[in-house]
């Protein structure tokens, strides 16, 4: 009984994930009470992202200039290259404001189970930048799942005859985590990799 | 680290009610990885919503035509109005697919706190429709708060001078609820509105 335009915008917030139909709804209710400065500002936030930003041709971080913030930054250090999954992770890795290095976006990992293989993630794009010879080091971040640690292991499998450092970042219990919720895999890792204190 | 668009997009998302910043940003991730006309689809329902829903000059509630969906079908008996809160309340009654009246919207409940009287919600708008003659029951269906407990008084306290029935939808154990979970008032209430079996 809501009006075309309610209803249309409510499908449309039901599509993103996580916005079940009740919250929607919500929303939807939400921005009609909104000032219409407000509207249009989300709108046009909404195209401009889509229609601004891309992937940086070098690393495959998101950019809106030619290079990405990290690649054009001369104080990164070039010899250190960190893997990761999507283009989100950059920013994700970058809260920790301590990697001074580069990046490197895969856009997926491994996956033979959906028809993912090596030519299907940039693992090419990587390896040719290795090659260039100012790399010395790769850091595999790729998430702790299947997927993840099976992309890590063909990289790792890659770049060791090219005498290039090949490190995985380190699994175990998360800080200010406890040990009663953390899962037996993690745990394990976690005794696994014990360090002399 | 993340790019312009990508921040501005986030800090509107943030804004919505109910979506914290982590939300905010997978959104803006999720959104970016759209097809660029799911997304130009969105902002246009956003702005579209917005420019043409507007009130409905009778009742109160959402429309894009003249009068809304309820007050221009021929079919609803026109004897019957049903008070209610905001504009999104006549959804959630027409759910119910049972009542037969029309509606009429406050656009808020009386609030001496807040600085809300009766002449700032639409009370004299009730009172001249009942004045054309044709309105025999007035149901009044605000929320069982405080706010609105005062305000369907006050209201029924000017209607019963007018010789017009004035009901209260009842209050009382939710359908499929548990004793265990109900609050006190509503099981008082339960209790004080039993009825012979």
């Amino acid at each position: 009984m809501s009006t075309r335009s309610i209803d249309n915008l409510t499908a449309r917030l039901n599509r993103l994930p996580g916005i079940g139909i009740k919250t929607a709804q919500r929303l939807a209710y939400h921005i009609l009470d909104l000032d219409p400065d407000e509207v249009r500002g989300l709108a046009e936030a909404l195209t401009d992202a889509k229609s601004r930003v891309h992937y940086c041709p070098v690393c495959g971080n998101y950019t809106e200039d030619e290079l990405c913030s990290v690649c054009s930054d001369p104080k990164r250090d070039r010899s250190l290259i960190c893997v990761v999954r999507d283009a989100r992770d950059v920013s994700f890795m970058e809260r920790m404001r301590e990697f001074r290095g580069l990046y490197h976006v895969l856009g997926g990992t491994l996956s033979p189970m959906d028809g993912v293989g090596p030519d299907d993630i940039r693992i090419s794009e990587l390896l040719e930048r290795v090659r260039g010879g100012e790399v010395k080091e790769v850091v595999l971040a790729t998430n702790p799942d299947v997927e993840g640690e099976a992309t890590a292991a063909y990289i790792a499998g890659k770049l060791k005859p090219m005498g290039i450092r090949t490190t995985r970042i380190a699994h175990g219990i998360p800080i200010g985590g406890n040990l009663e919720f953390v899962d037996e895999i993690t745990l394990f890792k976690a005794m696994e990799n014990r360090r002399e204190v």
